[in-house]
């Protein structure tokens, strides 16, 4: 981890540094995001290439490639960059590039998890409990902007908050914002970044007829708030099927 | 087995019991917890390190420990307590610990079933079918404590209580008590054994927005017991979408 | 095969044919029910023990045991018996019987299939949409004793019946007839035969509240039948669910 | 692949050529083919033999057979025509065929992407989303023969056209036209064609109650296609149930 701390200067696309993605630690990220991805594919989280995942350790971010089917991956598909190095925010330098795909539209995105909440690991899902939800806000014509869900056990799932310890109870309201969907991934970032600063606590945003971002401060952290937040959008979407109220007065 | 009878006298994190999580016999608790928890992972029951299973041997109880991913356990992650050596309900006392994690908050709820109705394994799921049919209990107003089912084949899949011989019938109602949930899961102690008390040949206790617990006398019932639950509740919450009654008068 | 012909004087319960279940050959009996019923746990078909699988070779049947985790199942767990040497419907006489398990009460139910049907492999599941579609079409009022659907692809993928040529075609009705359950398995035989006398081309009877019985010239051929019909009760569910009717006049 | 450019003129059958169907690299069409068959089996596109994929390279084209348990197919199943080679619609002539199998009625069919397109793979699924969509359509009375969706993110898994640059947006509506079934998958071939004419840009053409066939220039193409499209019909189901529209006019 010698790069850490040293810029990089290497031109957009590099394939020298392949070393950075060998590894024979199960544990290593080059090796974790593929093993990850096989296993949302399987969930339905990342089908027709949607989706993917980045984890971050210290300076070094490890990127899934843009385009590929995500039971397919293997460690030599990730990019790597350094998030030090990055000053321009069109235009991203990578420490390491595969040689035949294209960074993906959500790196941005998954970044702003890194820097903003010192994240350890980002996944981004198209669930379609996840995209139901916001359809189901969209029509209830209420505050639309805000999934929020309360007196559930899996809710225990989730921190209490960036910097804050502990994890939330059984009574709280678990807050998921929602963002509007944009023609270009990228562009979702400002509003992303907004939705991160207005509801500082959260560790995921939703994003309207798309899906969602989940972040957390460790791969096991991050994965398994998405497991908590992809298991409770699908009870939701039961409970308004069955006529059941999300939010309820319980103490 | 010479530590059944020689009360443990260590503090409560203890690794140096290593031999008892390490077998060769895959029917071991250490081996097959793991490997029913992989299982139940994929069945949804266990999502975002929710849920559990316990198993007990004699005096010895297996434990899976708090906050795993459970497709991810290892026989080295498993505590092991004697039940006899239990005498504080506040205190547990751990005859091998694993090095970096916590007992489970399910601990007491399993030793209630191993206690109270000599049960050989455990199982808490937070299936999102148990947790609907609390909620549609719930919200038809009526007695809500209890889920009734009859007149469907696999309810012969359970047997007919405690200390009694054989299983279910066909037109037998099978009837799963409901509890309230608690913020604090320990807390739920109490009221499941009240709700065992209440209805003593019950082999499972559904928690209101939380989940259940299903127990057996071997590894074998409990498992097959959870999934023939699971299997009801599901085809439950299909029939109330359907509009078809959980209860008929076929004899 | 020197067994065919030379009937069994053996008692009811046999390990001294061990050899009738141990085979290097995939495609044997004993090797394909295993892996059959693992296969169709996965699918929902066998959960808690409930459903198996039959197959017959020329004068033998082999028979998964009753009670036992349908995906951990081996050859050894196989039970054998002979056609022909089945003189008393009260008593089965086993060839070769496995150690620790008890026969399985759908014995005389797959025997049914092998003996009028001359079937090869009869496989009954508890599967949900089955016992749905028994649910709904009890629900209906009207004629409640036969499954209906017509103009779907997969009907195709049925033969046109027994010592018949051919398969259905897209614009025939394919009619499954259902039984009433009875507290005990064995029980079903008598109306389950009736039923296959009053429709002699079908190659399934559904079972109220219960599940299916599916079977076929072949293991293929029941299988990809059971597959099937399993396709088009679940589609028939969700048609239900959509009000879109099951039977249409296209032609 | 010096067969290309010299016309076959063997017989209908033809084991001779065993070599086109006998590689050690897993991206061989007669590899790639089983181990497709295998994931779309898994994903209930491909259930009691329905369905299909063929690959095209070159003037080769890889085919499934007729009448196979798809996650049970192997290399040695496949068949092999050339494109050039086919001068009568009414006979086919392989360069190799699997000695016992008959050819899929699906083949004019999959021919018609690879000459009227171009296309590289072309899977079938009975998928039970695409049937039910082609139901919910019939059902609305309306213009029953497309089905329309747009401003859902996924919708960016598909190109924009045959030829044509680049992917559709998600303020892009995704028309998928849909044909009648008819009795014989053969004679679905004019509609279809049909249908590709109207639509010059469409990937994938809807067969009412029946299925679908989505082709694309690659094996990743047609496959990631497919998942998108299976994956938006399952979500226009949800949506439906939900009473959620299809098509919104969010710019």
């Amino acid at each position: 981890m010698a790069v850490i701390g040293t810029p990089p200067l290497e031109p957009a696309t590099n394939t020298s540094n392949d070393h950075l993605v060998k590894s024979d630690d199960s544990q290593h990220p080059a090796n974790l995001i593929p093993e990850l991805c096989a296993k949302f594919w399987h969930l339905g989280w990342v089908t027709g290439t949607g989706g993917g995942a980045s984890i971050r350790q210290d300076d070094l971010v490890y990127l899934a490639p843009s385009g590929v089917q995500k039971e397919l991956m293997k460690p030599e598909d990730i990019y790597v960059l350094s998030l030090k190095a990055q000053t321009d925010p069109k235009q991203r330098i990578y420490l390491r590039s595969p040689p035949s795909f294209k960074p993906s539209q959500c790196t941005p995105l998954f970044l702003a998890a890194f820097n903003k909440r010192n994240a350890g690991c980002c996944i981004h899902t198209h669930s379609q409990w996840a995209v139901l939800i916001t359809l189901l806000l969209e029509q209830s014509g209420a505050e639309t902007d805000i999934f929020e869900i309360n007196n559930i056990e899996q809710i225990k799932g989730f921190g209490r908050g960036f910097q804050k310890t502990g994890n939330l109870g059984y009574h709280d309201t678990l807050r998921i914002p929602v963002i509007e969907n944009t023609p270009f991934e990228e562009d979702l970032t400002d509003s992303l970044e907004a939705a991160m600063d207005k509801y500082p606590d959260t560790y995921a945003v939703l994003v309207r007829r798309h899906g969602i971002y989940v972040w957390g401060e460790t791969v096991h952290k991050a994965k398994t708030q998405c497991e908590s937040l992809d298991y409770l959008f699908q009870l939701a979407v039961e409970m308004k099927k069955l006529s059941l109220p999300w939010l309820s007065n319980i103490v």
